[in-house]
């Protein structure tokens, strides 16, 4: 809670109550389609089980271009088609292999596993691997500090994703510039190599992968993720100054950019067909799991958004467009294509809503507005509140619909308890398995009941 | 939200800044104790993988009094004793068995294996089974309408679980009718056996057990759940006219009552040290499973709460005691005698608190207060809110609080998000994999400031 809450509480006394009541009620039909009728679950489960990892320029990408197309004719677009664009093309090229030995020559390649995975956009070791002795280092000062010492090595970054932020994103914000800027970091020094503690405070040891870029001031240094346990079990042997080697083969390769498109649904406004509220999630995911979490949740939230406005006769004055965004994971492509089509042919855009933290309990809205405008929406909590969303913060969309926040539209993200994201967050744990139905259908009902309300009142 | 907000919200405005910051301080001492040194997850994995199920008069449900007595020490009680409490001792006695067939005999036992859990308390169908047609009736109107037909039968209670309901509790508290007198309803009738459909709104097939009762006035029949796939299998069968004929066999035998224990650990309070403040789950568990959500959980939140209040050095104006309850789940004895031993010792109970709804993100808390010193402590919100609680909200403490709440002292408890508890709840899956780890945290965070609150400021 905040100051704006006296301010959010007291404007529900000028509120008509008819008004309330009757968007209550509308609310509650909404609400009842999507947890009786619901296609939010039955749709991601064909996403995740029957095509799985979709990575920009994958076969199963275009399969999942396909899928959605019909998910949003079979949910009721008046209008479905693809918009074009150029996405990065990584392959992660064969099975990521690690293993450490206590640089004793016998114990030899029979040492001690290490489930990795190498990080997206990542260059292999070459089919022979690299093997050399490790260094592990807890923060890029660490590293500045110990420069002298990490030639010929490999780089092993040790830090933690700190369990202190009751908000996981913040962990993740906090350590994910290990997984991005590490390779470049420690290539600088004449590393051969890097090692990252995988972005996660799960209990298991599954590793992480995500993007990583290059900087092409230094040699391009494979690099690749580890599990929390073996993690902690190379930190151990580490401090205890046992001499560790590495063994470490990855097969990653950046072929050239190759086409890919976003998928767009409608339902045509009837006041303002030309005004246009965006309601998205991204289709693209990493190879080894099935983008359950990441972002099949927010594909198929954003068609139950659609499908159920459409299944209770909802007549939008605005334009509602569902998009299904390229490329999120590795360059951002479809966000920033949406963005400049928008822009080329002048389109009006009011809002525009992301759904790309997963299918959980809903909690939270966030938003692009002044702390007034903030205010002057809050009231809509009261409806909300029985469906799970209790919040509205100030912050920004999620990265796709950031580029259309760039030319003037309010930007929203859904913001769902965020507790177990970042267990499944680009492992092979994200499966539907790890979805629950009933939290998948209580973002889409916020979503929903949002979008009849900026469409009905705007966000002024 | 709702017309008691405006006043805590205003209330906010006449507590003192310094009082709320020093309050604020604590608290994010106290999470952080829990997050980074927290032992609820280690001492629940102990507990579910080292004993697991734990049903009164098991010999685990013995292991899991002496886990809880040095669970307890470890943590830093003053004091750890055992209340002793005679409860009922009901056995499974084997393996539950069920399959189904067309009615055709050639299909003979090879028929539709059903994956079924006998009843809690209910008696077995002797060594060899009972093999009957079967009616499917939806309500217990529609079987008193149809009480012609059950003679000599299996009858199916189809009753679903309302996914209207956000809270999920509301859908079990309105189906589990059929669980606990579904059995003595049809053996009015003539029924041979009953089979519900399991009290979950799960994707799954696991069969959820629980209690149920016989009425004395008839015969006492076997009762089984089913998983919700058989069910929907079994259902649609019948809804097709055809002939259904099912074998089931349950071995369940009720033994003689036996003694356990109520598991207690303290800390003296120093102004007060007569006045409680009651923090408490149940210790035993159905067999199935291990018992992680239902309730480990609410075990180890417990414990936690003594520990880390302890850790950080706390003391106490009043008594802290933690209680294991025994025998929640089939009699609720463990609650009555401490209820019982609280009045003929005339204890003065301040406040009990119960953990018995999982260990999910928390999101409330009830209480057994009017509306008016409801409004008083929600000023509370704004210190427990980074941590997930947001609402207080008028309503019992758990089933163990309940005697002791009847006796004057004020109940509590902790409402987590209620979506997938039942997925688990009284079925196989109710496993340690199922909990996580920092939600579980989060509960014992918001538990600890709680009786922190109450502690320092009284309920008045």
């Amino acid at each position: 809670m905040n100051r704006f809450l006296l301010t959010g509480a007291l404007a529900l006394f000028f509120l008509a109550g008819s008004a309330q009541d009757q968007d209550s009620l509308f609310i509650r039909r909404l609400a009842d389609e999507i947890l009786v009728n619901g296609k939010a679950y039955a749709n991601l489960r064909v996403l995740t089980k029957t095509i799985g990892g979709r990575l920009s320029g994958s076969p199963q990408y275009y399969q999942a271009e396909a899928w959605g197309r019909k998910a949003l004719e079979d949910a009721g677009a008046d209008k479905v088609y693809m918009q074009e664009c150029l996405v990065p093309h990584w392959t992660r090229g064969g099975r990521d292999t690690a293993w450490w030995t206590g640089g004793n020559p016998a114990a030899g390649a029979g040492g001690s596993p290490m489930d990795v995975l190498a990080l997206g956009n990542s260059r292999g070791t070459g089919p022979g691997g690299i093997h050399a002795p490790v260094i592990m280092v807890h923060s890029f000062e660490e590293l500045a500090q110990r420069s002298g010492e990490v030639k010929g090595k490999i780089v092993f970054y040790n830090y933690p994703f700190n369990p202190r932020f009751t908000e996981t994103f913040r962990a993740y914000s906090d350590a994910v510039r290990y997984r991005v800027a590490g390779a470049s970091s420690a290539a600088r020094y004449g590393a051969l190599a890097v090692l990252i503690r995988s972005m996660t405070a799960s209990v298991d040891n599954n590793p992480h992968t995500g993007v990583m870029l290059y900087n092409d001031s230094f040699p391009q240094i494979p690099a690749a993720a580890m599990g929390m346990r073996d993690a902690d079990k190379l930190a151990a042997a580490l401090e205890k100054k046992q001499a560790v080697e590495i063994y470490l083969k990855t097969m990653g390769k950046m072929l050239p950019d190759t086409l890919a498109h976003n998928v767009i649904g409608e339902i045509r406004g009837e006041q303002y067909p030309d005004e246009i509220i965006t309601v998205g999630g991204h289709l693209d995911s990493w190879d080894p799991a099935e983008g359950a979490q990441d972002d099949g949740a927010g594909c198929v939230h954003s068609i139950e958004v659609l499908r159920a406005l459409k299944a209770i006769g909802y007549h939008p004055r605005h334009t509602i467009r569902i998009v299904l965004f390229a490329n999120e994971e590795n360059g951002l492509r479809g966000g920033k294509k949406y963005a400049d089509e928008a822009k080329s042919r002048k389109e009006k855009h009011l809002f525009a809503l992301e759904s790309d933290a997963g299918g959980f309990t809903p909690r939270c809205f966030s938003f692009s507005l002044s702390d007034e405008r903030l205010a002057g929406i809050r009231p809509w909590l009261r409806l909300l509140q029985p469906y799970g969303v209790y919040e509205f913060t100030r912050g920004g969309g999620g990265a796709d619909v950031g580029p259309v926040g760039e030319l003037g539209a309010t930007v929203g993200e859904l913001v769902p308890d965020s507790q177990r994201y970042f267990d499944y967050h680009h492992a092979r744990n994200d499966v539907l398995e790890n979805v629950n139905k009933r939290e998948l259908e209580l973002g889409a009902i916020n979503m929903a009941a949002l979008i009849y309300l900026v469409d009905k009142y705007g966000l002024k």
